[in-house]
């Protein structure tokens, strides 16, 4: 409870963080030693309050890099591989003791006057106050904490909840100068709530959750390869901030950049000035499949399974016509490389998230890029942009701006960390101490993919059968058709070539695409005899695309330290039980 | 000498095959174990004259399938593993003994009564009359048997160089039935030389000979890392059929398909009419690196190394605008999904050369597809399709049609034997017994590929020097940049980046090239230092292209029966001597 809060000790789980001196900068021998925490998810973790900060070894690029998962890319990004079942059982709580503090009482005012390095950067937290002036360049999340100096840190911590956690608590304790005046405590209590995601939608309890705030699940396995195309409540949800309410009345389409002024755009125009497009298309996250490099060693994002990926039905204008609208043309052609696009999903400090892609992909007949406001015959959903968002087919999904506000032609690539300092893909060697975000491309185009659903690992067959059923998805980035899977049993010993389809069982298939616009994924089965004498079974697909683009075989030498680009052979382990049932 | 061929017994070395009744399709049970003979290469051989005729299972997708490969696939086809080094140097001749033929003599006149399956089919060989009616529908290269019927195989063996083969001739010696009269043998004689080679041009002495006739060599992979274009002497050749000798000055493009009659094009108006473009791009053969498909198992196609890829620089006028000169437009763009090649390259049957891409890679502003007249800032050599061949960049060799004499708009692919039955994919399941080539698309964007040219396999590399220098080559299909090089000094447990390099050293690096234009390769090189104790190295090398499609880690996964394709990892390995010097 609150009132309580005057009298908490934050007492540390974590013991081998030497205090205050260790921390301070004007150390570099001690700074050098001290670590910042880099973060850790509880391998099985469904639920974002499994997190734990711990500490490991860092560098100059760590704190940029974290800086940057802080700034939205995942909020839980504390992920850990090697705990214990019983770990996983924890549960980290804030550790309460009354306690009476020795420490002076501040006002409110007094704390605010203390908003600079100059003046020192103070906080309050629960009715403590904080000088975290030595911590500011050792922050995860950079300089973004001087947005809370000299006021309460709950508004930010329950923007990006991985703060949430015994072990920040416990750094944050090492800090603490005062408690904060009771009368000033209870003017923070009545301010209204600040969880800015209670407007967050209602989602689906079959979705397995990797992160509440924002809120990132995926659907179990077998679902998805039950529909061709994903029912809208079962989509993978990637949220990288708080889901916007917005009104659609009052909506507005911006598109900047073009000579003459740029075009505003209400709802109701860009749906009758347009004509509307339907694209079937697939949306995957550059992070599908993280666990398995987590398998590798240990990386930094969200624990994606094999679901972060799912195919809808997507309508709305095309962005070509709306640029051409807008005033696209030869004369823009000459000096535009990239269309942005800005959501208006935004973080404490107001900055939307954002992203771009070639101008190439956005003014294309070809590219499909459609202003998309109805999914699956439907408006938007909430968590998949209402009213507008972006669908970039072929494309990674973070390029799939939703909640979309604002679109810009640009020589520039978008400038938004998301773009930079995010969601690139990096060699095995790279690590946090010597990544260079400008060294590799934004992902635009994903590689050949596919992945098991059915059976799952650790399942087990019954001989009585005789035979084993496996399915799965297969899909490619860039429009890239996927015109082969190969299913092995044995470990990729031998393979037998898997049956595509294109549309659901005992419905008419589409018919097969132009070359370059396959942007729907394939769903795939195969029933193979079991082998008479095998006690365990590891199977193991691999897709192959129009371009004969492969999977590679492992996920080492794929391994990158934002774990993404999952896209090695995908293998399931499973037992064949002589059980005639 | 001819005069003795009257005399000639030809003797099998092929054993195992036995006489006339196994080779009768009456006899079906026989016929089924009857064996048409695979194709093997012996292993290092640079010489198409050592080809060898071996007997290996057969299916009835077999005849089909070498009937493609006789058509011009690679004529030099006799491909074999695992003989050993003595065999290698076994010269395949013609054993001729002094022998008095006890078989009636023929005139020319009675032979040519005999050409259809009703009359029976003989032909002449050597002076030397044979009855093939019972063996027409077992020869690998299908009908096209029937176009020698009544005549001489000589003119025909003398273009698919593959049948100049011992056991190609012991089968032969089955269906003997008499002798040519004398003076129709000297009629014979007195022909003039039918060698359709006999005009190719002269080659590079350096090039390393996969094939003579057809003429098929790539450069030292050393000489290939040398250059970021490559001189056209040592760019690989790799041609299907003779090289057409074509006179510039009635040399006529015709552009067919089209509504409004087409358009005839002279090598001027080619030149004249349309703006000049300057490319820059990598051409690759689908067989680039097949040799090490042979290490895993035999495959059908000439042995490249790893230099089946070259770099030029290309000049001509756009396809794009040679087909809106003729007429393309919406209309067309309707029902035209495909644009079709035709070389001057012809079989004996007049059967042209051909490919074809699809339209929108014809058409688009961005697919760069040119009709090249010069290469390298010079008038395109002889093997390399004066005066006009198509580069289409990006796409695999076989679409780059060489002699170019038409273009046809379509909604069809090329029907030719490259397009339908070469050229394609398939799962390492599949076997000459069950490959269907309708179930595959044929290849045209190429997956990633890179390969290292120096040190070589088997390389010693001197201790002294502390450190070794790696060098390679990089680059993928459908205009996707290699963004980065990894290489291995421990078989890929460990990896450093390369640098890489998109112009010759001390060259100002070309600008980057547009998103989905990268038509070059990359050089790459990386200095590291030897590790300490190791007394060799597996050197191995993989690069990721912009949309991050990564090399397969083996081989064998991407096995498959025509060995296209083959993009695993590069793997070299070296030895260290203490050797200071």
């Amino acid at each position: 409870m609150y009132h309580n809060i005057n009298a908490m000790l934050l007492l540390g789980r974590c013991r081998y963080l030497t205090r205050f001196g260790l921390l301070a900068p004007q150390r570099p021998q001690a700074s050098a030693a001290a670590a910042w925490c880099a973060v850790r998810l509880v391998g099985s973790s469904s639920n974002s309050e499994d997190q734990r900060w711990e500490r490991t070894g860092h560098g100059p690029n760590l704190r940029q890099a974290l800086a940057g998962l802080l700034a939205g890319t995942g909020a839980a990004l504390a992920y850990g591989l090697h705990h214990h079942k019983a770990e996983q059982t924890e549960v980290v709580s804030v550790q309460v003791q009354a306690q009476t503090s020795q420490l002076p009482v501040f006002s409110q005012e007094e704390v605010t006057k203390h908003r600079t390095l100059k003046d020192g950067v103070w906080v309050t937290y629960k009715g403590g106050v904080y000088d975290i002036t030595d911590f500011i360049s050792m922050h995860p999340g950079g300089d973004k904490i001087l947005l809370a100096a000299g006021g309460a840190l709950e508004p930010f911590w329950a923007l990006y909840a991985v703060h949430n956690q015994e072990h920040v608590l416990d750094i944050l304790s090492e800090y603490k100068v005062g408690e904060l005046r009771a009368e000033d405590q209870k003017k923070q209590q009545s301010a209204p709530s600040s969880d800015p995601y209670s407007s967050d939608p209602k989602r689906h309890p079959v979705l397995r959750v990797n992160s509440l705030k924002p809120f990132n699940a995926e659907p179990p396995p077998e679902l998805l390869s039950d529909s061709y195309v994903t029912p809208s409540a079962i989509f993978f949800k990637r949220n990288h901030l708080p889901v916007p309410q917005v009104d659609p009345a009052s909506y507005e389409l911006q598109v900047d950049g073009l000579p003459g002024g740029g075009l505003k755009l209400s709802l109701e125009e860009l749906k009758n000035r347009f004509p509307k497009y339907t694209v079937t298309a697939t949306l995957q996250c550059a992070g599908n499949r993280r666990s398995e490099m987590n398998t590798v060693k240990q990386v930094k994002g969200l624990n994606w399974g094999i679901s972060a990926i799912s195919n809808a039905t997507w309508a709305g204008a095309r962005l070509r016509d709306v640029l051409l609208a807008a005033g696209y043309g030869p004369d823009a052609a000459r000096w535009a490389r990239h269309v942005q696009f800005e959501g208006l999903d935004k973080d404490v400090t107001g900055t939307m998230y954002g992203a771009s892609i070639p101008v190439n992909k956005a003014t294309s007949e070809e590219g499909d890029v459609l202003l998309a406001y109805e999914m699956n015959g439907e408006p938007l959903p909430a968590d998949h942009g209402f009213p507008v968002r972006v669908v970039v087919p072929g494309t990674v999904g973070a390029r799939n701006v939703k909640w979309l506000s604002k679109i810009t032609v640009s020589a520039e690539e978008s400038g938004s960390h998301w773009q930079q300092n995010d969601y690139k893909g990096f060699s095995p060697t790279t690590d946090w101490d010597t990544v260079d975000f400008k060294s590799a491309p934004a992902i635009q185009e994903l590689p050949v993919q596919s992945a098991i659903t059915v059976p799952a690992d650790g399942a087990v067959v019954s001989r009585g059968g005789e035979e084993v059923t496996v399915k799965g998805y297969a899909w490619s980035g860039g429009g890239r058709e996927v015109v082969r899977v190969d299913v092995s049993l044995d470990g990729g010993k031998t393979w037998q070539v898997a049956q595509l389809r294109n549309g659901d069982k005992g419905q008419t298939p589409e018919p097969s695409p132009p070359p370059g616009r396959a942007w729907a994924w394939k769903l795939w089965e195969i029933t193979a005899p079991l082998p008479p004498e095998a006690r365990q079974l590891e199977i193991v697909c691999k897709a192959v695309d129009n371009s004969y683009n492969m999977q590679p075989d492992t996920a080492a030498p794929i391994w990158n330290l934002r774990g993404v680009l999952s896209n090695a052979w995908h293998r399931v382990k499973v037992t064949i039980s002589d059980d005639e049932e």
